[in-house]
């Protein structure tokens, strides 16, 4: 079936997958481009319906969506987040995020209120990359299905579990379940605590840091420092911080 | 002086510094805020001209610039790349960035076609918190002194400096004078390799990495990578890598 109008009901369905509204009315997000496409597929993502343009063909991906649909360039470019769409898109149902009644044991990254959604794409990308068993959000962060967060996981939003949570909970659960809770503070110690092979860094707001109630259950880590800079870009201080944990852990 | 017209020669001027030609004429690059402003007369930078919105006061900046300026918030908005302006904003003289005959000993952090002007400041700021003793950017980097390059710095451009040139030569230069050359690479070697107290770390391009040309010269390293991410953001490999070869030479 082609799709020639950007009014169509379908496509206009797509269009409101940008929004968060749109996105939990639905249960479904929105990707864009051939390599997330086929790194959902590949997870065992549910592709609810699948966008290609006109005169592309692509049989292997087309079979694991339940409808696939034909659309013209200017339908394409009317449903995408960047305006200069790659040739094919999806709706993908977006996975169960309830956090476990038990979690794995590993290295787990929790977020306090990470609001950029670039930031919180490129955590979970080098979560991903570090080997993180999972991904606990608190209340107050991006939402992860956000058009802007999709692009910037590279994929890694189907590679390792997401959770979603009340924080001070959570975390609670997991000091009881043995966890080492570590966070990144500019008053910590600049030695690392020696953790375990259960172990969560907790990372927090852009601006604030991680909120007091939150760092009073952990043992406060301060990234020494150098120079005259007095801080570091949020996604940089959370990657150095998950590379000496995932290494530690490791006994490196 | 009170600047009432977005057509004011001086405000055209400043507004021509957003791009690199009206930037590479005048010899100057336009800063926003109060505290990019004050990082750089800390650093003793020298103000070319400042401009202030009216009803505000600055005694103590305002004696450190060559003009001063009072502007209204439509002029001080159209002058800005944020559109969004704080109350104050300068033109700075831009400092030379000729390399030099010599490289102080440390680390030196080199930049091979890093083009997105958000990594170039992200990895500035962080080669500034991890003590790096100066930036060397080759030809085919973003510019540094553009606006968003000056944004994600955080200042600190003004902290350590920066020197521009053709990357393979500076590159010959310096390991004549004896600095280990390091490069992040795919097909590198997971341990680190011994480095002295005069090191060089290369970062490449962000989808292509280090030019082979470059890579033949360094001791190549792969950052170890524990799950299924393919790569690292590259501000945030630079920053892991930063941070290991800050701590090696500091024999932590």
């Amino acid at each position: 079936m082609l799709i020639q109008s950007t009014q169509n009901d379908t496509v206009k369905r797509m269009r409101s997958l940008a929004a968060k509204k749109g996105r939990q009315e639905t249960g479904l997000h929105f990707i864009e481009g051939e390599r997330l496409v086929r790194e959902a597929i590949a997870s065992g993502a549910d592709i609810a319906a699948l966008f290609i343009e006109e005169g592309r063909e692509a049989e292997d991906i087309a079979s694991s969506a339940a409808r696939v649909y034909t659309v013209t360039r200017r339908v394409l470019e009317s449903m995408t987040d960047t305006g200069t769409p790659q040739w094919i898109c999806a709706a993908v149902r977006t996975q169960d995020t309830t956090s476990p009644e038990s979690y794995p044991d590993g290295l787990i990254v929790a977020l306090d209120r990470v609001q950029d959604p670039g930031n919180l794409g490129t955590i979970l990308r080098t979560a991903d990359a570090m080997g993180a068993v999972g991904l606990l959000l608190g209340s107050g962060c991006a939402d992860p299905f956000g058009p802007k967060v999709l692009r910037s996981t590279m994929g890694s939003l189907y590679h390792i579990p997401l959770w979603q949570g009340e924080l001070d909970q959570e975390l609670s659960k997991l000091k009881q379940a043995g966890f080492s809770l570590v966070c990144g503070h500019l008053e910590g110690n600049e030695t690392l605590p020696p953790v375990g092979d259960k172990c969560v860094l907790i990372i927090g707001n852009e601006g604030n840091g991680v909120s007091d109630r939150v760092a009073d259950m952990c043992c406060k880590y301060r990234l020494p420092m150098y120079g005259r800079a007095e801080s570091l870009n949020a996604s940089v201080a959370a990657g150095i911080l998950m590379y000496e944990l995932a290494r530690t852990m490791r006994g490196q």
